[in-house]
């Protein structure tokens, strides 16, 4: 194939690995790096060295963070009596979207998953039983609404039971603002079933 | 907002920049590169330094090159008395799909557009006009096909016939595995119009 210039290629090729990134994508963001001032693209090349130098992980909460214990962690303002358990460190960051709720965190790093080979060691459970000491009163699990988050949920349930703290899950539904005609069966009956008296 | 660590919200907001890029693609973009290996990280910065420092321009055909005259002024086995003309480097690499075709290109930087301020000296139409030395029997005017592009092929129509070279647009008509019933209908028209004998 032509190409104009090698290290735009090399761009090219680099940039199309990237999740939903596919050839002309990458070529159209490649000549915009091409066409950038050349401050702007030395940033941008410098805050992807800086992430992968600067970000770890919380060994209390396991999720990412340029400290440790990561922020949320050492926050006092917190409700250090619930645990949120999510899959992912992006998912803390939707959930930090619900205003009115703050509480810690516990990041997975993933869900049971037999099919792909994921059993409980590969995920950060030990860490979270280790951080049930009396203090937690509820461990809410959060993790995505599929056969798979529900099984870990599930999971997760039998494990902290001895512990005499509450499990909760999220609740399943419609989402606000959204239309009973066009959503599916599934989440129809999850809201029917967790209907609420007004 | 919250966000996990400065580095990784910077990344973020540095790539949701990029065209195309929203703020939850630029998220999911930044989480990835995050969980990439470091060495290819390091890969993607150094590239992307890498288009900035050696990518120049052509100061024959105005085409992005990492040399001057670029590869394919100095390409002997081109046809050198065509000259293709597009908008911008990135057409060159949809034109040279054309494999049985292999011009000499020219690339104008852009198109005439007096909405945006874009007049005939914002364009690289002089350089164009220094190389019809007697050598180029004909220049294909490739400009996108609307309005602006129609309207510059026909400005650089006027410049170049004094030369005595052949100025010619290319053709617009129903793409090749599209469908009569989903075209629109000035399309059709001009593959009406521009209708060739069997």
């Amino acid at each position: 194939m032509y190409q104009s210039s090698e290290s735009l290629g090399r761009l090219v090729s680099l940039l199309s690995r990237l999740p939903g990134v596919g050839r002309k994508t990458a070529g159209r963001l490649a000549f915009h790096i091409l066409k950038m001032p050349v401050e702007e693209a030395r940033e941008l090349a410098e805050t992807i060295v800086a992430v992968k130098e600067k970000v770890g992980t919380c060994s209390v909460c396991c999720n990412i963070s340029e400290s440790d214990p990561c922020a949320v962690c050492t926050d006092a303002r917190r409700d250090r009596s619930i645990i949120c358990v999510v899959e992912e460190a992006s998912d803390i960051i939707a959930l930090e979207k619900a205003e009115e709720f703050r509480p810690l965190y516990h990041v997975l790093g993933g869900r049971l998953s037999p099919l792909d080979g994921i059993g409980p060691d590969d995920l950060n459970i030990k860490a979270l039983l280790k951080r049930l000491d009396g203090s937690v009163k509820e461990v809410i699990v959060a993790t995505n609404p599929d056969v798979e988050g529900d099984a870990t949920a599930m999971y997760l349930n039998k494990l902290i039971q001895p512990f005499g703290v509450k499990v909760t899950r999220i609740a399943r539904g419609l989402p606000v603002g959204g239309d009973l005609e066009y959503a599916d069966g599934v989440t129809i009956t999850r809201a029917l079933q967790g209907r609420q008296e007004l």
